[in-house]
């Protein structure tokens, strides 16, 4: 366990906490990601947070390499995360750089988390990747009927983004607190956290 | 009452419903509003919906002036909020051009608006634009006292936001349906929706 990674990123433990507290609420991994359009304008979707990268402060999310925020991340691979908790009233929004790990790369390592990620989403969640090209319109055909089978790994439209944040602001509207969590790199290329207390 | 005006825009009965069957949740008036960064980058947050602008499909949010939105939106107009319903596993991404209306506007109609918005909204609210210029360090100080005569007008720092839509994405996470509305302007300079079955 890397304690010093967890310590250098403060914020992580209030998001794991507020993970815990709003646990009964399906909707508490729900995140909206806002991204830069190919037309210069903002856009922004529902998407589901799968858990940070071992050891890391990086958010994981699965996607499908055919939607268009695949297109624009390429363009522009910068993303804000809005993470507002219906429960416990407190919002993360988390800026950062996003990293889109299809099929297609070429480092071993970032396809073991691709696979990985497969291996632990839902049946249910693998056959959405099987279906028609997202965006496009409906041809109205009968919904055919896919199937995968459990052991197979992921299938081409399949990626995952890392979202690497260096920028992490944190809204608590019970206390009504607000704290900037700030990144910058140290002398050995390590990322460092600074946090500051600002008005509301 | 205006047929024309609710018929052109189709996706605002399906807003209507979902807010109705939403109802009984506090937050499902929350919605997740992305700009651009003045870096470039984007930027989210959730805001309260206050409505629709009367016999229109235009969406109202009060904000503070002193709020880093309100200087994103002078560099770059677009907006696009997402809205999802906890409840009804709906979504709607609304993409428009946004308005900003502070205390100097020129245009009696839209001061009339602003006036409208500060006198609809709580007092607890209305405290919120005396308090400390936001995202400033926090300097610790003991909170003050502010109060606010209920019959005053609006103070300074407070602005409302009008969204103007011209493409809503709706997504129905129950049935898998999407559907893509997109507004264009007729020979008489009046905005028509058109609507596509697109795939989720």
């Amino acid at each position: 366990m890397d304690g010093m990674g967890i310590l250098s990123a403060p914020w992580k433990q209030l998001i794991l906490r507020a993970l815990e507290s709003n646990s009964h609420l399906k909707h508490s991994s729900y995140i909206q990601l806002a991204t830069i359009g190919l037309n210069g304008r903002p856009s922004n979707r529902t998407v589901v947070f799968r858990g940070f990268q071992e050891n890391s402060d990086k958010i994981q999310i699965n996607t499908d390499t055919r939607s268009r925020k695949i297109e624009e991340l390429k363009y522009s691979p910068f993303a804000e995360i809005c993470w507002y908790f219906t429960d416990s009233w407190e919002q993360f929004r988390i800026n950062g750089r996003v990293d889109v790990i299809d099929g297609l790369n070429t480092d071993p390592v970032k396809l073991q988390i691709r696979e990985e990620s497969w291996f632990a989403s839902s049946i249910k969640s693998r056959l959405q990747y099987l279906g028609p090209h997202p965006s496009l319109p409906s041809l109205g055909e009968q919904p055919q009927e896919f199937s995968v089978d459990p052991s197979t790994g992921p299938v081409g439209a399949f990626c995952v983004l890392i979202v690497d944040p260096d920028q992490v602001d944190y809204l608590n509207l019970k206390s009504n607190q607000r704290l900037l969590f700030t990144s910058r790199l140290n002398e050995n290329g390590e990322k460092c956290w600074t946090s500051e207390k600002i008005n509301p």
